[in-house]
């Protein structure tokens, strides 16, 4: 009776504080749907997408149904992505270069290449869930996944090459791939880091600031100079907006992490809690485990030591206590802000027009609004 | 008794068996040793590769060392692939081109390429074992193992960027990369053919020479083709080399299926009868199913009736009993031959000096030998 009733208690404070913890999401809702604001761009890069992969057949054609699922393409009104690295790529282009068709291969490139990295982090974190569906390796096996990942790999590289019918020159082609190849290696780099921090207890914050700016603000920043290298050959431009993107891409996880550690499975899509249960070195676990009182911060060295199995749920809502407690939360998300407006105030030194602008800021606040 | 007398009779069978099926194979010993006859190109090859790789450092170096480590770059004398593509890369180039400087860092991408593939299948066969070591999934796991193929995959495109210092066009580098990427994905397709056919009983030769020439030919040709590609622009002599190159793939996939249905462990350095195991479908086993007699037909249905769990060594041995009665094994044996002539005559038909010409055919002799 004991034990059933000490069970009892800690599920109802399991309750108790996911619903503490959930009562706070509400200022994560997104002022603009991006879907809506954006309409005219998501579907002429989905329609793009679906055009360099729509070109294959033949007896291999169950792997780019495999894609296609992934992607979401293959319902009209099936769950996807937001879109949002080929959406920053697009606006960038129009801020220097007006009307974006001819950037819409760059568009697609990045969109697939970042699936790639997708489906191959779904079977590296064991994740059977993505935008409340089955991953792909949940449904055809890890063997299938890995080469799916692979394929998409080489179609956004292929998708590229169109660029040349748009009369992009071979120069800029050129200048382009090469910063698409070394953020493809830096994405490698960031996402060794992230699994290898997993078994690691000690992890500081600038280890984990390496790690997410390769394993995730270089690809976000590659996508927005990809915009610019199409547009102008200006190497300060360039840099200009890679340095916009590299600040957003730093947010953006930023928030991403409070997102996997504060957030409901039905939210967020994924698992809930999933990175605490992984013991992933987010923001919060790695700040606490510097800022936090002694006890705390002893105790989360403890939960977070290395360990073949999940956390329980009874150890993910005592880190969640402890998080909350030690203000690591606050901190992740007025961190997020802190790059965000970064990022803002470079948007807003832009010598561009108004209307570009406006749309660039109105993406960045929709996608990062913590 | 009775159990374990059957038990021993069928041991000796199966020891029987491997003999009479060892005792055939001195046929396919290489008749030139390629580590001698090429070791200025094989130096080159590995020491651009090396450069390649070393260029990297940081936080991610155990990246690094997982990739030198797969390459066999981490040891003078570790055991490492025979660098076939590469070779005939600059071999290629050589007939056309002359010296071959120009064209090495084409080589070592295609080998990185090569590489990136064979990772992932690694994982995708459960292969523990590669070149007489465990592969390196066995020893960092799949996660590490699918991002360090990933990184291969990136490495092998920014190695081509190093064909501009020695002063190849922007042109002549976008037609080698867009060859390089089609090849990828055609290789993603063969990948894909070749894992969903394990889960097939009927799949006829017409079905294995399609997923063959991606999985296999695809890279050769291209690797071959690159080294044309290079060193002129003639799309005829393109085509030329690329089919010289699809040939030879086509032949070394065959001798390779021999090997991996025939060979002891001990000669193909994989494990014995593993393409047997999972009831892979090779040349012998597609061609006994359309040519053996009824009965035998029938059986090795039955045996390779998709199942969760591999082939038992009885069962491994009853396949192999009928493969060599109904003529399968010489059979696979003498199509590795034809196809390895038809690039011979290829070879041949070439004009170009006669040294670069009998390079090209000590190489193809040297690496299939059936």
């Amino acid at each position: 009776m004991l034990g059933h009733g000490a069970d009892q208690n800690l599920l109802i404070a399991s309750i108790m504080m996911r619903r503490m913890v959930t009562s706070l999401e509400p200022l994560y809702a997104s002022p603009v749907d991006i879907r809506t604001e954006f309409s005219r761009e998501l579907t002429d890069i989905e329609n793009e997408m679906r055009s360099v992969i729509g070109e294959r057949d033949g007896q291999a054609r169950e792997l780019y149904e495999q894609l296609s699922y992934h992607l979401g393409l293959d319902n009209a009104d099936g769950p996807r992505g937001k879109r949002i690295r080929p959406l920053l790529g697009l606006l960038a282009y129009r801020s220097l270069g007006g009307d974006y068709d001819l950037a819409l291969p760059g568009a697609a490139a990045v969109e697939l290449g970042h699936n790639f990295s997708l489906v191959h982090d779904d079977i590296e974190d064991g994740d059977r869930e993505r935008r409340h569906r089955p991953t792909l390796w949940a449904i055809w096996g890890i063997p299938l996944a890995i080469n799916a990942g692979d394929a998409l790999f080489a179609l956004s590289r292929l998708a590229l090459y169109r660029l040349l019918d748009g009369g992009v020159s071979e120069g800029r082609l050129l200048a382009l791939m090469r910063r698409y190849d070394e953020t493809c290696l830096a994405l490698c780099e960031g996402q060794f880091l992230d699994i290898t921090f997993e078994q690691q207890t000690d992890v500081g914050v600038a280890a984990y600031m390496e790690m997410i700016s390769k394993k995730t603000a270089a690809l976000i920043g590659a996508a927005i100079e990809a915009g610019a290298i199409l547009a102008t050959d200006d190497p300060e431009i360039h840099a200009t907006y890679r340095e916009l993107g590299n600040e957003l891409g730093l947010a953006f996880q930023m928030a991403d992490d409070v997102k996997g550690t504060f957030w409901s499975s039905e939210q967020s899509g994924k698992p809930e809690a999933g990175d605490l249960r992984r013991r992933k070195k987010t923001l919060p676990i790695v700040w606490a485990m510097e800022h936090a009182a002694e006890a705390d911060a002893a105790r989360l060295r403890s939960l977070y030591a290395p360990a073949e199995e999940p956390m329980s749920d009874a150890q993910v809502d005592e880190t969640l206590e402890i998080l909350v407690r030690c203000g690591a939360r606050d901190h992740a998300q007025s961190e997020a802000r802190r790059y965000r407006d970064r990022a803002l105030s470079i948007i807003d030194g832009l010598s561009v027009d108004s209307e570009p602008q406006r749309q660039l800021r109105t993406l960045v606040e929709a996608v990062i609004n913590p």
